[in-house]
């Protein structure tokens, strides 16, 4: 059962703005890897294959948010810490930090991601019971890790 | 006094994503673009001309969320509302209502912002109480326009 | 018959960098926008709706190129102008410039993109004929637009 | 002495658009990790560090192209190569190929750079020469190698 996910990255020159550090709205894009590579991680992909047939599932997003505390410049490299914050019967939600090499936290995201399956008759997409095979690999994390961390 | 600003915007094709729907990262560009256009038409500008001098702010975010509520697609347009939510000694409050043109609330998005001046000395940027010339200007949106409407 | 289509933008926070200019990336969606605004302003969309039925046909690029001559810096208002440069049995290409107010070329870019047309047994893309509704409106324009002009 | 650089990245789901597959503006910013990899890999930085002092230069584009010959989808892995192109007094240009794991040809793409530094009094970018430092460790790549391979 996994509850954690940690991967590092860089910044890329496209990811800055002329404020030379990186635009607010990429740390979303990067809130976004770190889940898909979560997602990897299990065996998974966000985007379920054809061959999911009826069991297929999308995972848009209801929410996003997140608090800036330190910019993050070019070049420099972070370390992205994924916790699975809630798992809701049709809801997944989840904490991303983003840590400066320092351990200074930089930033402090969420998302929360809602369940959904193309209904075959409307065509729409309806909020579902998240999968058995989602719910045997991915579990809230622990209290303790979800705390706000002092910052340094 | 300006409380509240309206602008309507088009969804492009670099917006979109696989899943053939504004990427939810571009609602939070789409955010900043209303608020930028809320300074401009007072006379402001996010980033201060160097003539501003010793005067001369800048507003990074300190946090910014959005609740999704129907997605926005290639080439449709959209309003986009912004109402000042709060005014404080150092921070501005706004919150961003995306309409489609049917008047269905598509998102809702808010942005803090710290009103900041670089230190001349130490070169750190500083939170400032924001300059009277923007409080002359800006108010908090009557509270009955900061409920969040019932969706259609 | 158009070969011309002319229309303004505006700089973006999101859209500079860390040098304070327009990322040279951002060219190339600029480009896109004016592409399908001529587009729009002909009553077609680059995204066929489904209602055209077999004539459905999509509009890949199979180049862009972009010479860059003088920066675009925030909140810059600029004019972009697109000329068709030629229409070809299967293939449509355009040049795009971009104008400072001051009449400065800021930037010029081409896009070629090939007319296809997913096979419905193979489901592959395959170039296929420019359909005759879009012969009957867009044209190339005359040579003496096409040659590049003596920069300010 | 370097002329060619390889490394690897994974399309992620905000560079695809609602076609299913990677934005063309989006092989420009694949283009320029690469080029900067490329340049950290010779222990240079695009950005040259402050105590460069009257030696330090800046990379901005004057030219940047892209043939686009087979679609890149989410999650696909793939390899991009630079090769040095061309090594002028003032002027540097690399190719960069974009190879899927099959090595099927995705794109083959074009960055000309010009080595520039900002005039102590009119505060201008000027072109100058490449500095010796990037000489001694940048050369062309044999012309063999840059001959545009057959696609598979």
């Amino acid at each position: 059962m996994a509850h954690r996910f940690v991967c590092t990255d860089r910044v890329h020159f496209s990811d800055t703005d002329m404020a030379g550090i990186v635009h607010f709205s990429n740390f979303f894009r990067y809130m976004e890897r770190v889940e898909h590579a979560f997602f990897r991680s299990l065996g998974f992909s966000i985007v379920d294959p054809a061959d999911a047939g009826a069991e297929r599932v999308g995972w848009p997003r209801v929410h996003a948010s997140c608090d800036y505390m330190a910019p993050l410049h070019f070049e420099e490299e972070f370390e992205c810490e994924l916790l699975v914050e809630e798992v809701r019967s049709k809801v997944l939600r989840h904490l991303i930090r983003f840590w400066k090499m320092d351990r200074t936290l930089a930033a402090e995201g969420r998302i929360t991601a809602a369940c959904v399956r193309r209904d075959p008759v409307t065509h729409k997409m309806k909020a579902v019971e998240i999968p058995q095979r989602f719910r045997d690999k991915i579990e809230a994390a622990p209290p303790e890790l979800l705390q706000r961390p002092d910052r340094k």
